[in-house]
């Protein structure tokens, strides 16, 4: 069970080299999600947990076509240096794509990063002093704190409801505190999977604008929508307030780590001298391959499939839970995305459930973790439905089910 | 001719938005020899200036295999999220090429990054605290001193004559000042091209031992050696308080940013932490090809091909400066590497060479911009000799050689 709780620093802090370290590592934490991954590799276990897609929904036989098309149009350019900003055609296919989902910018408006988990690690970089002031809605992504803890910031929390970030309270936040930036995921939420209306979008835009302050949008979840009609990002309402930053990892492989951002002219220009001493430039490789993907059509076909892929498997979990979890717990329905967030009563604690369901083989993420405040969230529960097929879902959700109810065996 | 110097900050500070940058962009500095590439694309250009494999040097038919091979072999292993640590069969691979080299250690021991300059981020943000001084050798490589900048070190110079740093000069330093580390590039130094020997290599590893100081090992080049015999690595000396840091850019292809780290456990396990919340991991199927290049033996096949082509190069360069080159200029002869250092006599400004050299369409980098203090080196050159064939670079040297006697014409 070891690595499952943020390894305490008085464990790593036991050497002579210790006055080596700089300040700044005082406030780096693991991400915990990550950690709890370790338990979840044990054979037989069913992970609810974790937040990664399905290994069957790459492309792996067209990519054996899409690698020989990147080095017969691309040859050596696809191996050498290249431009910080990113590798100019893949940053063209993306314009085009963006253009498709409403979002128009230019290729020269694009950077291209090692997945937007080093978008938002540059952009802690280049915007946070020490003592700033971020605001984050509540639960939020744990990998966007892992990122900016490294600069040493203060945090609050804004209020949030069943539509996602209460637009009154950030609107309060903002008059109240000097905020930096807000760093928002308005579509499929991680952890909580829900979504902003175009009318609350509206409103934050708004607020946003009229307080002259800056929003940081992560969206790499809504292209995988199930159902409903798309949202226009939050970025299509306030240009010049926002930093758009999505990924393909999602809707083509994350172990290319690429991801990138849309942002204002200045933050544009700082994120790219930061990277640029942070590590050049990104994969070009990996790059070459994205843009034949995308450029090459093979994410429209592709797309569809991952949906259909992952549409059934949501619809299993969500039916499962109807039927097996306790009328006092309630649960996001998704449009889409990778994730449904569960809410006991209050007087539950989920990491005991969790320890109950991980000696059942089911493993699933305590919804606490997703708080700045540890006190915050303990009867909760993030369910991800990628990685698993209907029948296991089911059988998962049935395990986790008896296991609330306090019984002994399935 | 825009884009040569580094951009002030009074050019890009004029936005409203402003107060949002954190306080350490104002110690943020672009890399001026990446600036200068902008100009040397011109057409016609022979270029002296980068530090650029030659695309000749990729293995490009192989990769159509080593690409098969790893579908076949990982599918999508090859193309899911992975260990933040690095791709387990790379870093296996890694450690087998590493014992030929004389270096002893395990895959545990290794963290893969994206490329060698994310390493020294890395480094930069677990080790250095704003003010914390940083001991470089003078000059020294560009690319470093923009990674570690970000973290708002102070820089001191350690004295360097033909033979690289001196030892002495080290251990007056790290007696003078509070050093927090070293940073060094033993084996055919960019930009200098020099190699400490062996006793050096000892003397230098006694002073840091002695002191308990730490130094980061540079060694992007030992494996481009032409003549002479391999050097030990300044790791195998010293390796509790040494950061062996290399990449796989000079071997097999800088676009798949492939670097990697063999540090002591302590700093092992901060970059780990750091790298994280930085980035999660490193791209999986860059690593994944990486492996079979190695641990196919693709690598053995490759690497005499690559030392075959830089080899005339070189020479041709180097007899091209006997030719053509005054008297009182000076030039270092490496083994190996990519770089050729020359000096003039003082009251030279190779700055003043450069912009005549150009208008002749061949560009180099002058060597005051590889100093911390830019009064100094006015009358170096760093002469790069891997981008252009033989031919090719006689008559780069004939035309600096005419530059540098004031000729008009060739």
């Amino acid at each position: 069970m070891v690595g499952f709780f943020c390894l305490s620093r008085g464990e790593t802090m036991t050497n002579e080299l210790d006055g080596l370290l700089s300040q700044r590592t005082a406030s780096m934490r693991r991400n915990r999600i990550r950690e709890i991954l370790n338990v979840v590799s044990r054979p037989g276990m069913i992970s609810l947990a974790g937040g990664i897609p399905a290994p069957e929904s790459f492309p792996i036989e067209e990519l054996y076509r899409i690698n020989e098309t990147v080095l017969d149009r691309f040859g050596a350019r696809a191996l050498q240096y290249d431009l910080t900003e990113g590798f100019t055609p893949f940053r063209e296919a993306l314009a085009g794509f963006l253009k498709k989902k409403g979002i128009k910018c230019s290729a020269e408006q694009l950077l291209v990063f090692n997945g937007s988990q080093s978008v938002l690690d540059t952009l802690g970089k280049i915007l946070i002093t020490p003592g700033d002031i971020i605001a984050l809605e509540s639960p939020s992504y744990l990998g966007a704190i892992s990122a900016f803890s490294a600069y040493q910031p203060n945090y609050i929390s804004i209020e949030t409801d069943d539509g996602g970030i209460v637009p009154e309270a950030l609107d309060r936040a903002l008059e109240e505190h000097p905020v930096k930036f807000v760093y928002l995921a308005p579509t499929f939420q991680n952890p909580t999977g829900r979504s902003l209306s175009v009318e609350r979008r509206r409103q934050i835009a708004e607020i946003i604008r009229k307080r002259n302050s800056l929003v940081v949008e992560d969206d790499p979840y809504s292209d995988l929508r199930f159902r409903g009609e798309a949202l226009p990002a939050l970025y299509t309402f306030a240009p010049e307030n926002t930093v758009y930053v999505s990924t393909v990892s999602k809707i083509f492989a994350p172990g290319l780590r690429l991801g990138f951002s849309l942002a204002p002219p200045l933050i544009h220009e700082w994120l790219y001298t930061a990277k640029q001493g942070a590590d050049l430039h990104s994969n070009t490789y990996a790059q070459a391959l994205a843009t034949e993907y995308i450029a090459g059509g093979y994410i429209d076909r592709q797309l569809p499939k991952i949906i259909e892929l992952y549409r059934p498997r949501q619809e299993a979990m969500l039916a499962a839970m109807d039927e097996h979890l306790p009328a006092d717990y309630h649960w996001t329905k998704p449009e889409g995305g990778m994730f449904i967030w569960v809410e006991g009563p209050d007087g539950v604690d989920a990491e005991d459930l969790y320890w109950k369901a991980v000696e059942r083989s089911v493993a699933f993420v305590p919804g606490k973790y997703f708080y700045i405040d540890p006190s915050h969230g303990l009867p909760t529960m993030r369910l991800n439905f990628t990685r698993a097929d209907e029948a296991t879902l089911k059988s998962a959700i049935s395990t986790l089910g008896s296991v609330i109810n306090g019984l002994g065996a399935d």
